[in-house]
Parts: C-alpha cells; structure tokens; sequence
C-alpha cells in the first residue's frame, strides 16, 4: 500500500491532536517531508492553535476534535499521557473508516489497555519516540526533532501488521529508528532511561531551593554539571505528572535501585577504594555510552 | 605591586604542579595573555609532561618538583585535593622567598588547614575555579576554559591582603568572576552545587549498568536528558574519590537532603496534585537558574 503512493503523499490527512512540542514539530516534519497531504492540528487553547500554525505545524486548526477526525487516514495523539486515554475512549465514533491511529505517549502500558475502547483496536499503533526538550509548546517545535531518536512501537499481538508497517516507515522518514518491544518492557525499560533521570533531576532542583535566593544565590555557585545534571527538570510539570502516575510501579522500582546505589556511594565516603570503585565503573560505563 | 608590572608580566615564574585538564588549561590562559614570564608545569607521568608541552601549556616540564619551585614566584597546585594536601606538608623548603602560593581544588577546608604546615601559611590564597569537563589531562585543556566561571577565594584571616589581591587578579585575567567564601560555608555549598549532581549522576550510571549491554543495550533507549543528567559521570574517577573522601560530612547531609526529596516524590506518585507540586516547583527553579 505504502508503496502504491510513492507518487502522492503517504497520508491524505493527518489530524494531530495537541500540538504542544511534539505534536507541533510532527506536523513541521509532515509538512516539509510531504508525507501527508494536509496536516490538521487539534487544541484546545487558542494561543496553541494560533502558534501552530504560524510556526507552519499544520494547514489548519481546530478546537473541534470530531470535525479534525472526519476526514483522518492518520490520527496522532500526541497530549499528555492521560489525556491520550482519554481520547482513546472517547474518539472511536468519530474515527474515518480505515483509519491508522498512533500515539506519542512516554508510556505504554495504560495507553494500550485504553486503546481496548477503540471500535477497531487493530488499528491503533503505540508509539513512543524518544524526543523532546526542557521547552514545551509549538513555539519551540522544529521539524529535525526526531532525527536520530529511538522511536518505540509497542504493538499489541491483535495490531494490525500493514498500520504497523506504515507507522514504522512514518517514523524512519521522520529520521527516527524505530524499535519494537512489549508495552510492559518499555516500561520498564525508559523507567531507568528515562523516568528516573527526570525524577532525580527534579529532586535535586528541589533539594536547592532553599540556596536559589541564598548569598551567594544559586546560580554563581554552579557550573556545567550541575546544569546538565538538572536541566529536564524544566520541563512540562503536566507532561511529567501524567508520565510518572503512569508507570507509578516501574519507576518505584527503578527508584528502589538508585536508592541501592546511594548508600553503597554514602557507605564508601571513608573508603578510599571502595569510593574509587563506584566512580570508575560509573566513569568507564558513561564513557562506553559516548563511544 | 601588581600595577608596577604593568608593562612586563604579572608574574616572573609561574611553577603549574600538575598539569591535567585544569593546571593545563591555566598554563596556556597564563601564557596567551603573558600573564607569566614563564610557565613551568610538574607531572609525574612523562606522557603528561610530554601532552602538556604539545598543547603549550608550558614553556618547560619537569617531574622535579623542587627545582620547578626553586624560581618561582606564583605556584598553583593543580593535582587531585589529596595530592594537593600532600604537597602543602612538603613544599615547604623548596619554595623561593616571597612566592605567592594557590591551588585550585575543589574542597577548601583540609587544605586550608594543611596550608598551616607551610613556612608562612599568609602567602598561601586558597582557590576553586569551578570550570572543568567530563574529559581530563592536557589534552583537553584549553585556555577559554575559565571564561564566566565563578573563582572561589577561601582566605583564613591570616591571608596576606596582597598575595588574595594578586590572586583575584590573576582570577579576572583569565575571565573569571572571584567570590570570596570562608572554607567550611564553601565546602557546605558546593555539597549541593556540584558534590551531590557528581553523585546523583555516577549512582544513576551504577543503577543502569544491568542495562548496559541488554537488548536493546541502554545507548539505544536514552535520549538527551538521559545524556546530560549522567554527563558528569564520565569524570576522573580519582579526582572525584579526593573530592568525596574531603567533604564526606557535608556531602553526607546533601544527599539526607535528596533522599528526603526522593520520598516526597515516591509518596506523590499515586496523588497527582501532590506529583505536579513538586514537577512545577523544580521547573519553576530551574527555569529562573536560566533566566
């Protein structure tokens, strides 16, 4: 099928729903990619709508989500997590026959539980791309933003296998390389790679708050580290709200683990050698990243 | 003095005692801007010496501390704080009549209290540039490296007025902005601004490597936060164990204060107006550390 375009766009209408960073440079990318024939951003907030389509994220926008649908062969939901469920169970009689449905969410697992509602979940494809910025909102949306990112596909056994196809090439020609797993590994997984660094970042940014307007103030007495360090806690507070309530049990585990760590790290504050250990493992593990 | 110079350099001899990433770097920040006549840089291992020669961090190396010291009349120690203790208790003898001594470690309190040993401890001006990199030794060093950083000062009120003036002085040439500490409130800030970042970010390293060679191995599901919250990791595994073993008092209350945090998000995650309190305060944070 996706063959069969090659000479038009792979998508005849791609309705986008929430056009915050994400969503707003998916609609960049379609657009200048040609990969869909007419992009359709869905907000609710007029200023989103507004900024979308100045920053040329869609041909037109909407508050109305049925209307957006109509005419959908692609539907992304691209919102926080829980409001992604919630339009799983709420867009189904409004879905253009045929349709492919994909999601942006940064968890999985709830997310296809919720696409069960769906009149055909065969249709719906999970996704998950590795992308993203302490800046929120389409202002700062850009159509490279994918380019070289994992983008998890967490395809249920029932998923149809062509929507499955074609929402994987969607993802390579966005640049991205996608990666199939179960809901419940990625999970997991990002629980550690991704959840748990956002969650200590925050953390230590709140650990400081009482040096923020201290004497010196914060921000003389820090370097690099310490902003790379705590740099995503800037992020969307409701994004991560709903990430974190999503995957609750993982990232509790995933805590557990770092927990380990930090006493095995305040247990060896008098040993030279054990501290030295816990250093160059992290060291040489970092650097093995990098390489 | 340092205005009678102005025509010749502000230093006759500078002796650089270790010459990694940041004793390198103010080689060749000393020599760019003729702030010494000449630079002599000390290291035990004949690849460092041979590196720092390369990249002109030095006008001359040797291994031979007292003949490095004999001419000199500015001596920075620039080795991990342990060898920088070692070397206060040894130096002594070796060092020419007048010579203003400074080092650049990152904990104040022990080296200023093994400063003491020194034959006149007033001509002794404690300092911590807080500029470095995840990368170490000479090779990496380069001269732009204290440009915009804070320079602590940690004098003890015996400090000799004119030797923490020219010290200030040599900070500013070399584009830094000096803040003057005592030694234990230094020791208890940087606890927070830059021990417990180290920390938090070697730990989540530790908590990862199970993952490291997994399927899909870790480097495949991170993304830049991910990145920059370990970046500091990477770091000299030695000078970090110095950095710890002297200040394990006050980074031991840092991370009581983290893990205090990491509790109060864990109790969060099943109550979403709880969750997103703490998600918006360290936003809220984080953004004015930018701004």
């Amino acid at each position: 099928l996706a063959r069969g375009r090659a000479r038009g766009a792979e998508w005849e209408q791609a309705a986008i729903i929430g056009v915050g960073l994400l969503g707003a440079s998916l609609g960049m990318a379609l657009r200048e990619r040609k990969l869909a024939g007419r992009v359709v951003g869905v907000a609710r907030r007029p200023e989103t709508l507004k900024a979308a389509l100045e920053v040329g994220a869609a041909d037109e926008t909407t508050a109305d989500l049925p209307a957006a649908l109509a005419g959908a062969d692609l539907v992304v939901l691209a919102t926080p997590v829980r409001t992604i469920i919630q339009h799983l169970h709420e867009i189904g009689p409004h879905l253009a026959r045929g349709a492919v449905i994909t999601d942006l969410g940064s968890t999985k697992r709830r997310i296809v539980n919720a696409a069960c509602s769906l009149p055909d979940p065969t249709r719906f494809v999970p996704g998950h791309p590795m992308a993203g910025s302490d800046r929120s909102g389409p202002r700062h949306a850009r159509a490279g933003l994918f380019e070289g990112a994992t983008w998890f596909l967490t395809p249920a056994p029932e998923t149809d296998e062509m929507a499955l196809r074609r929402v994987d090439a969607l993802a390579r020609a966005l640049g991205a390389q996608p990666l199939l797993l179960e809901p419940a590994r990625h999970d997991e997984l990002v629980a550690f790679s991704s959840h748990l660094p956002h969650a200590l970042a925050v953390s230590l940014m709140n650990s400081c708050l009482p040096l923020l307007a201290g004497d010196p103030p914060l921000s003389r007495i820090i370097a690099g580290g310490y902003r790379d360090t705590t740099r995503v806690a800037a992020a969307d507070p409701v994004m991560w709200r709903d990430i974190f309530l999503t995957n609750a049990d993982a990232l509790g585990r995933a805590l557990a683990s770092l927990r380990v760590q930090l006493a095995a790290l305040e247990a060896a504050l008098d040993d030279p050698e054990a501290l030295e250990a816990l250093l160059a493992s992290a060291s040489a593990a970092r650097r093995e990243i990098n390489s």
